[in-house]
């Protein structure tokens, strides 16, 4: 690597913020897509004028410049395929503002999830983006992927929950998007534009983010059903209720069976899908809206339909759901796991086109998500190692694909394109799109160096 | 105009579907801008193909192409101030499918708002955008604005209740944007980069609207205060709730004394701001909703709280704010009407600010508008024709903008800019956007057909 970039990126944010040891950028250079390339320097800015500083270096060089969170991604966005410059978001880890009255916060891009729920709680406040990885992914990475956990049937993915940002683009411009507002039509929507392009458009130096008041009270359902179409039918008629859940879960009949077998769980055997439901609202009518729901989810496919009483109780229900992520581990441990999206009505159709396939090519398909949003992890459970198997299971997640796209669905609903899923993109988006896509991106980044070869076909 | 671009147009869409006449042209050059400027040609396809074709002979020909709905922007963006050919979607006027299990409606952008609700509500939902022209305005024109209204507060804005869009860009390609579901993070988000760009960056064929469950019961409660302090007080309390109310609507002093004078309203006399608000939700925990805004309404600045027990104490209650509108058109026919937004915290320094350029300025200025939302509709009560007045509303406009933006505020929050803003866009966006935006617009526009002069400063 150049020393003249090492020397200006050292000058740009002080020496102890640049890392050129091999072995130590190793680390960088990983996700959890299990792809590896290791960069050629890591550097790790405080703020916003350090960061447009890094990225001038990086224009003037014209060396590839990706941004990094924890790397909990799963599509590969964050592993820099080309070597090159890591920006770590590890020491903008500021919450900058938490403005209660105005229900928002501004936060650097580093912070993580949990220190922005933490610290909105101590206001009767959430930030409604939960994705598993709540715990240590961060709000960059949130804002790179759109992404969005069970919560999301309710309150929206992070594009819905975001009012404006502060960023650099790849000739180290500086922009500010968005609105510290509720309401805002004045030029176009950069910020919605920028969130979810995975690190494509510009390096996101701060965030503002809608706050949302928490409730009072939730209330957690468990409903088994015999069959895959009782349970859609469930799902189809929870959502038409006025007050929707805010968690509607899914866990396909493979699914139970193989959580079943790993944990005692006294789960019905005859059990063909599983829902598991969440109500919130205010302490005086929470009853009321768990009834609603219990009513909604009952149909002469449920088995069996159990509410909680308390706490523990919510915690015993979801015991199943939580069961199921070891156990997969343990069976394929290298499993493909997808994130396609079908409406809501056509998921019967999705699983039972899912269960021929699973015949066909022979491979165990398990699946389970987010119901609500017709979000369905799809797990193709597979050996990578085994280059036969391997053959099989990619002309299988083709076939996956193309029945999604059938059913009007889309190709991923949080975790995002990377490397892992670009070579699909094109069968999604038409070409005039996609050229536009690519216009758009040259005007952001006009020598190409934030984050190349990701999300785009080649 | 030249005969030749006439006669294409014919051919793409039918000899009757091309209007040339002065006369007949007329009507398609006015929106509720009052500003004026006849087209040469309007055209009035029926479906996509022949609307990529009438941008493909625009293209060709290098000529404006200005789409219309029903006229009632009122920032002038529906106005073709470099004549040219007025696109009319009056003919495409047809829900081209209504999907309640998805919740979803695809239909043409003639199709007035109303026509949608309507079809919606024979399934039990309702699309969201509610702008008061809601009657006669078309979907094109709510997505080409953004629209919204009072229910934006609890449901969002136009923005945030698309799930896709079929479109033509200005040199005839066609494309769809976005999904068929509720989540989605293939590409980057076009949707809303189309919507809200008034017409600049493509012509809309077809738009998936989000449809949502009709709420079983609603509630209306009206609340008299003393001083706006204590008003914003209550809005803040209000909206830290966990169930948001789906009206926070906001009626300063000023516009109740106008109101009382106006009608036989009986509001206290000592009223100096007044809020409407509604809740809605479930039959079974209405009251409890009811209840909970009451409460939260209710601080030391409080005069009168009156919960409606049935519609048509209601309407009753409504009276007050309906009144406004028509003693406003009485008094000044030809009033300014801004729609700026700040944060909600921020609404008692607004009003206050207004207040004494309202006295250093010599002008009436009327505010209410979207509390829950911060957006007001600041309205300053002069008579355009008076060209002394006018030099002082153009000087207290400025300054009125000046403290949205000093306040974190924005410039509009649902009319838009047209040309009636564009001007002082360049207060509020960095020259980096601007500069962002001119080049997104080139990508999709590339000859600068497609509402020219529109939304961008010169």
């Amino acid at each position: 690597m150049n020393p003249e970039l090492i020397s200006q990126l050292q000058q740009a944010c002080g020496n102890d913020a640049v890392i050129t040891d091999n072995a130590e950028c190793w680390p960088y250079g990983i996700d959890n897509s299990r792809r590896q390339h290791a960069p050629d320097v890591v550097v790790m800015p405080q703020q916003h004028e350090q960061v447009q500083a890094v990225v001038a270096v990086c224009f003037r060089h014209r060396v590839p410049l990706v941004c990094r969170g924890r790397g909990t991604g799963t599509a590969g966005a964050a592993v820099p395929l080309q070597g090159g410059v890591v920006l770590s978001t590890e020491r903008m880890n500021r919450i900058l503002r938490m403005d209660p009255v105005n229900r928002l916060a501004v936060v650097q891009p580093g912070v993580t999830n949990q220190e922005v729920q933490d610290a909105a709680r101590r206001h009767g406040l959430f930030w409604a983006p939960d994705p598993t990885s709540a715990e240590v992914c961060t709000v960059g990475g949130n804002l790179a992927c759109n992404a969005a956990g069970p919560l999301a049937v309710k309150y929206g993915t992070t594009r819905d929950n975001v009012l404006g940002l502060r960023a650099v683009t790849g000739d180290g411009s500086s922009l500010r998007t968005g609105v510290f507002t509720s309401k805002g039509v004045v030029g176009y929507d950069l910020t919605r534009l920028i969130i979810g392009s995975e690190g494509t458009l510009a390096v996101i130096t701060e965030a503002t983010l809608r706050l949302l008041p928490l409730p009072e009270a939730r209330q957690t359902l468990r409903a088994v059903y015999h069959d895959i179409a009782s349970a859609t039918e469930a799902i189809v008629s929870v959502m038409a209720l006025p007050d929707s859940p805010c968690v509607l879960e899914f866990i396909d009949g493979k699914a139970i069976e193989l959580a079943n077998r790993h944990t005692d769980l006294g789960l019905p055997a005859a059990a063909g899908a599983m829902l598991m439901l969440e109500v919130d609202g205010n302490r005086d009518s929470i009853s009321v809206a768990a009834t609603r729901v219990q009513q909604a989810a009952s149909n002469g496919g449920l088995l069996e339909l159990r509410v909680a009483q308390d706490d523990a109780e919510a915690k015993q229900l979801w015991r199943a759901r939580k069961a199921l992520s070891p156990a997969l581990r343990h069976i394929a441990p290298k499993k493909i796991n997808e994130d396609v999206v079908v409406p809501v009505g056509h998921l019967p159709e999705l699983i039972n086109g899912l269960e021929k396939l699973s015949k066909q090519y022979n491979i165990t398909i398990v699946n389970f998500g987010h119901a609500g949003n017709g979000n369905i992890h799809v797990n193709l459970l597979v050996d990578p190692d085994d280059a036969q198997q391997m053959t099989g299971a990619r002309q299988c997640l083709a076939d996956v694909f193309a029945l999604v796209l059938q059913l009007e669905g889309t190709l991923s609903g949080e975790h995002g394109i990377g490397s892992e899923k670009k070579d699909y993109v094109g069968l999604e988006l038409d070409t005039t799109s996609l050229e536009l896509m690519r216009r758009i991106k040259q005007q952001f980044d006009p020598a190409g160096i934030l984050n190349p070869g990701k999300l785009f076909p080649e």
